[in-house]
Order: structure tokens, then sequence, then C-alpha cells
């Protein structure tokens, strides 16, 4: 069975949007790529870093799925990362009410050594030398590593960032960001620069208007489910990067073809993901919806047409 | 061979984009709807108005191309339609500059006596009441009335338009007008609501970000292609228009897989519109290149993925 190492946040939300608001609720980017990878067949650990004061039925969620949790660490009398944001009307923007780093301010991670062979490594978005650090204890070159970043990293860490972008396989980056790093208006001329910077693959997210997979000349498209509400968008970029790499982890294949498939497991996932807070959808969801869902990702973008 | 008859302006544009601009050339939404039907293998008509000022060589163009111009009047003494528009640098923004309707303002549409029959009328962007007269003078129920508009008419005339959409079988409307004229933010909520007018299929277009086709509980998705550069989108959703009742009249088919086939010829037909100013592009199209892009399509958006 193929191995998933992720790296990321597992942290307190507290969500509100135009139909409700939450306490403190589970949320982190390595927790949502951790409980998409879940629905696949796969051996996956989380490395990370929580506080004293976080529930373990929080950390039992995750072991109940299977995911290998002796990498993150619990920091004693440490309190964990904390975000807070509000979203507007039309959930496109969003504002952060608060951010903590508390325990992340100090982590050292540190890769278990049944997972320092891990076919497929996933960065979730967090300090490039945390995720350099990640990479540099693997004992052999993972078949694929896949980072996921945000504009926070280009504006205050940006040679830290490069030199981790320089060394995956896959970036996954939201289409301003791709604009950010590369000075490029058009995603055509961001990709092309984004694979001059080191990686193969550049997958661009686009939220509500799905999302790009660039290599080489090739870029395949994955629409997002037209839905009849989104309910709390937090998450779904994580769930996406989830759904990714779980199926090229269950399935071992590194092709482009494969990667298309890929793409459609993590917009499928995700359109779950957004039709609850936070985490909620995503625990409560089984294999045949997930298939029923997937079905219509076939109707909603095959076509037939003759071309002479 | 299937019927097609088109009513809209036949105008000159005044255009100014980030790249450069243009005098006074050849616009108009019936323009670019019969350049891009005419791709297809079917006998096209436009229905419009032009002044004396309109060149003879711009309508020879039309006429080179097979379309059937005796339902363009020239008023003698009279002044073309007149639009002026410069885009922001996104080209995703765009503001008038001048919009100077003279001869469409006393414009009777005459519906030619061999047209009378059409099987597809395409109602391109225009004051509702002229729409609605030439549904009144078809002899017979078209096969399928399309009809695109725009906010302009829901600001202005809208129990006027409310009518015309009642009548027809398609509407092609942008995502921000379907949001207007229906207050609802989901357009999955908003093409049900338009359903709900009328119109058995509801087209959203969302320039960039691809077009969607609704029928009943049925969602298919068109991507735009991604493209290193757009120079000019002016005109593209008329053609993307054009490619779509092109189609359909070409293959004599008004089926639902039909129709995901005719918005991809249509979303094809626009790729092309927007590499060049105006027309440009589309005067020197081949039908080599269109079917070369037909087949982008289908790389970028054909996935093979096993559901269990």
């Amino acid at each position: 069975m193929g191995k998933l190492l992720i790296v990321g946040t597992v942290a307190f939300d507290a969500i509100e949007t135009p139909f409700g608001k939450t306490d403190k609720i589970l949320g982190g980017a390595a927790t949502f790529i951790g409980l998409a990878a879940s629905h696949f067949n796969l051996d996956a650990a989380i490395i990370s870093v929580v506080g004293e004061d976080f529930p373990q039925d929080y950390l039992d969620l995750l072991k109940d799925r299977d995911i290998d949790i002796s990498g993150i660490e619990i920091v004693p009398g440490g309190k964990t990362f904390f975000w807070s944001g509000k979203y507007g009307n039309d959930l496109n923007t969003r504002e952060t009410l608060a951010t903590e780093p508390n325990v992340l301010i100090d982590f050292k991670p540190v890769v278990p050594d049944n997972f320092k062979d891990a076919d497929v490594v996933m960065l979730g978005n967090l300090h490039p030398d945390i995720q350099l650090s990640v990479i540099e204890q693997m004992e052999e070159r993972p078949k694929l590593i896949v980072l996921d970043t945000m504009n926070f990293w280009m504006n205050t860490t940006l040679p830290e960032l490069m030199k981790v972008i320089e060394k995956v396989d896959v970036i996954t980056i939201n289409d301003e960001e791709a604009r950010q790093l590369t000075n490029e208006y058009s995603l055509v001329r961001a990709a092309a620069a984004i694979h001059e910077m080191g990686p193969k693959y550049v997958v661009i997210k686009k939220g509500e208007h799905g999302a790009l997979l660039f290599h080489k000349e090739r870029i395949f498209f994955a629409p997002a489910l037209p839905l009849e509400e989104v309910f709390d968008p937090t998450g779904a970029g994580d769930t996406f990067a989830g759904g990714f790499v779980g199926h090229i982890t269950e399935s071992g294949n590194i092709s482009f073809n494969n990667l298309r498939n890929a793409v459609i497991h993590g917009s499928n996932l995700a359109s779950f993901c957004v039709e609850r807070f936070g985490t909620e959808r995503m625990l409560n969801l089984d294999r045949k919806e997930v298939g029923q869902r997937l079905q219509e990702f076939v109707e909603l973008t095959q076509f037939d047409i003759e071309i002479e």
C-alpha cells in the first residue's frame, strides 16, 4: 500500500459566514488534507504540532481514520494554533479576525522512521523552512513531492519559499498567488514561469471557477461542481490537495493522465467540504456519495464531438 | 440544409485595450454571430439596419461568407450604430466611452420571406421589442429560439424583456446578469429561476471562466480555453452564440447531449475571436485551425476515471 506523508497545521478555527458562526472547531491544513486522503486506500501519517489544550477527541478522529498521528507533537503547557475568519456575503472574500501561531512558532517537524520512505509527500501550507526540513529528512527521494503555499509566505519569506519550490514536483497555488509569484497575468504564462522555478506540474486553483493542471505544453481543467449553496469555503483548498495526493498515492501512478484524475478526485472531495462548517461534512461522507458525485463530474464535463 | 435566422446589430466599434486602439472598425452582435455561424454548413440570414455611412466592403464580407444580407436595411442619410469602449488592464472590466444608437432608434425588423421558416432563430442583443417582432413574424414555430440579452435591457425595459424570455427555448446571459435577473447568487438557483420564466435551456457565460448549460436537473460545463494572451474580448459572447446556434442548425439536433457539443463549438470559436481586434481573427480562420483547437478542448476536459 502506498505511503503518504502530510505536514501541515492541526488547529482550531472559528468561522463566520453569512449562514452562521462557530466556536473553536477542528481545523488546520493537515487535518483537511488527512481527512480527504483517508477516503483512499493508503497509509497516511500527519506531522504537526498542537498544544495541551487540544482535545484528545480530535486526535482520535484522525486515528479512527487510520491516520498515523505519531508525528503530531503535543507541547506541554502549549496553546494550539488558532485562526479566525469572517466571509463576505458572496463567500469569495474573507477577513482574518485572528491568527495566533502559538506552538507553531518553535515547531521542528520530525518525520517518523516508518514514513521516511513515503511514496508521496504533501507539504501543507506552513513556513517554508518547516517544509524544507521535512524534505531533507526523507531517506530516499519520494516519487512525488507536492507543495501548497500562500501569498503570506511570498510576502514574508520569499527566498526560503523559492528553495522549497525548486525541490518539489507539484505546486498547488491559487490564481492570484500564481500571478503574484510570477508577475504574469495570464495563467498560462504564470504556469510556464513556475515550471522554470522547478515544479514539473503546476496546479492553479480558481475556487468556484475550478482548477487547472499544467505540465509542459499540456493543460487539463477541472471545474468546481456547481452547487446550490456554498456554506463555508474553509478547508476547500486543503481538501482538494488531500484528494489529489490521495488518488496519486493509492494508484502509485504519476503520469499526466493520472494526475488529471487526481485533480478530479480533489475537486470532488472539495465539493463536499464546502457544504458544512469546517470538517463536518468530511467526517460524515461515505464511499457511495463520493462515487455518485464523481459521476456528476463525468456528466458535467464529458462530451462526444466529431472532429473533422 | 438547416436555416439560421439572426437578428442583431451590424455596427461600428472603436476599441481600446492595453495592447492598442482601433479607429471605427466592423462590429455588432449580428456580425460576430454571423461570422461564427458561417463556419458551419447551413443557410444563414442577418436582419439588421445600417446607415448610408456603412462601407459596402463590410457588407460584402458577410455576403462572401454566403450570409443572406437582404434583411439588412440601409437607411438613406442615416448613421450606423456606433459603440466605443476601453478595457482595463486585466481585460475583465470595460468602460463604455460612447454609444450612438443612430439608425437603431427607428429600426423595424423585417424577416425575409425565405427565412420565415428558419429552423433556428438567434435573437442577438437588442431592444426586446425588436426581438419579439422577429418571433411574431415567423410563419411556423422554429425548432429553437435562442435569446441573448444584457443588463441594460433589464434596467430599462424589463417588462418587454420578460415577454421575450417567456417565448424562447434558450437564453444566453452572463453570470452577473443571471444574478441580477433572479436575485439569486448561486448560479444553480439562478438557472432554476430562469427555467421558471420560460427557457428550457439556460446558458450562463462566465467569460474567461467558461460557460454553463442548464437543462432541468442537468448541468454541462465548458471551460474557456486558457490562452497566453487575450487581446480583445469584444464580440466573444456573440461569437460563442454564433458557434452555439451554428452547430445546432447544422446538426438539426436540439437534444441536451447535442447542446453540450454546441457549447463546446461556441467556446472554441470564441477562443479565436479574442486573439485579435474585433472581427479580424474570425475573418482569417480556417477549418483546420478550428478542428485542431476542438481537439485541444478534448484534451483540456476529458478524463477516464474508474468509479466504484
